[in-house]
């Protein structure tokens, strides 16, 4: 088991494009709530089941558990309700802490975010200029929500 | 993945005893529908993760993983809702086939079933003359049923 500890921010610019190569991501969940989610990810060539519980402030408990590449398409193809999640994830690092920008397509094109992992929630960190405002605790912005509810449905 | 096919039945008389020891399992639901449940399991010293589709006619898509048993242990403590299954399996080999018979506790006491695994749903298989009643496909003996409505709230 591990603790998720997790702020997330807007992009304000394009200055993260290019620091580093985008690997695919496809996601979806068996089931997702306030309490429990269960998501299914493909990402690149490996496949994870990784099961979450409730989030307190920017913290969640975390199990992830790498199961077979071809499990993982068999559950997204045939268990998990559409819509999923598509997105590109780009992993940069900064300051001794890795940034990882998540670029959404299909339903969520033109929402991108960017997630860093803390060791507890007041751990400082240096932010990069790209890097725009917080959205840490804002629900709309979990990928099980952007499931539910795709970026390109919000009113804005 | 792999495909579960089961039929299930009620006991006859207790001709079963002694048969097998039993092995102590808890296990309980992180969610559970109609199209899908994601189980965490103890069996004995093991935990087990398993997600399970539909069942159509007796048979349904099933993919299973061992996990650590902190992990089973602290999802089952703090993730996955109350009540949960306490149970006894015995399994016990008759005529090439294994029976696998479940005596239940806490909150469904006094059910016992037996399962039986095949290969396919028309396969001919030895009853032996514990058996009873076949009740697969009646809904209210799946595991996940009975966290929800326990044997002892049923009206009999």
């Amino acid at each position: 088991m591990g603790l998720e500890i997790e702020r997330k921010f807007l992009l304000a610019n394009d200055g993260w494009r290019g620091l580093a190569k985008g690997v695919a991501y496809r996601q979806g969940y068996l089931c997702a709530s306030k309490e429990r989610s269960v998501r299914v990810r493909i990402a690149g060539d490996q496949g994870f089941l990784t099961i979450k519980g409730a989030t307190v402030v920017a913290t969640r408990r975390e199990y992830e558990y790498q199961i077979p590449l071809a499990d993982a398409h068999a559950m997204l193809d045939d268990l998990c309700p559409q819509p999923q999640i598509e997105k590109k994830r780009y992993s940069i690092p900064y300051q001794g802490f890795v940034w990882e920008v998540d670029e959404f397509f299909g339903l969520n094109h033109g929402l991108i975010v960017a997630e860093i992992e803390l060791d507890r929630e007041d751990q400082p960190f240096a932010r990069p200029e790209w890097i725009g405002q917080e959205v840490t605790g804002d629900s709309r912005y979990a990928n099980a929500a952007l499931c539910l509810h795709p970026y390109s449905t919000w009113s804005r």
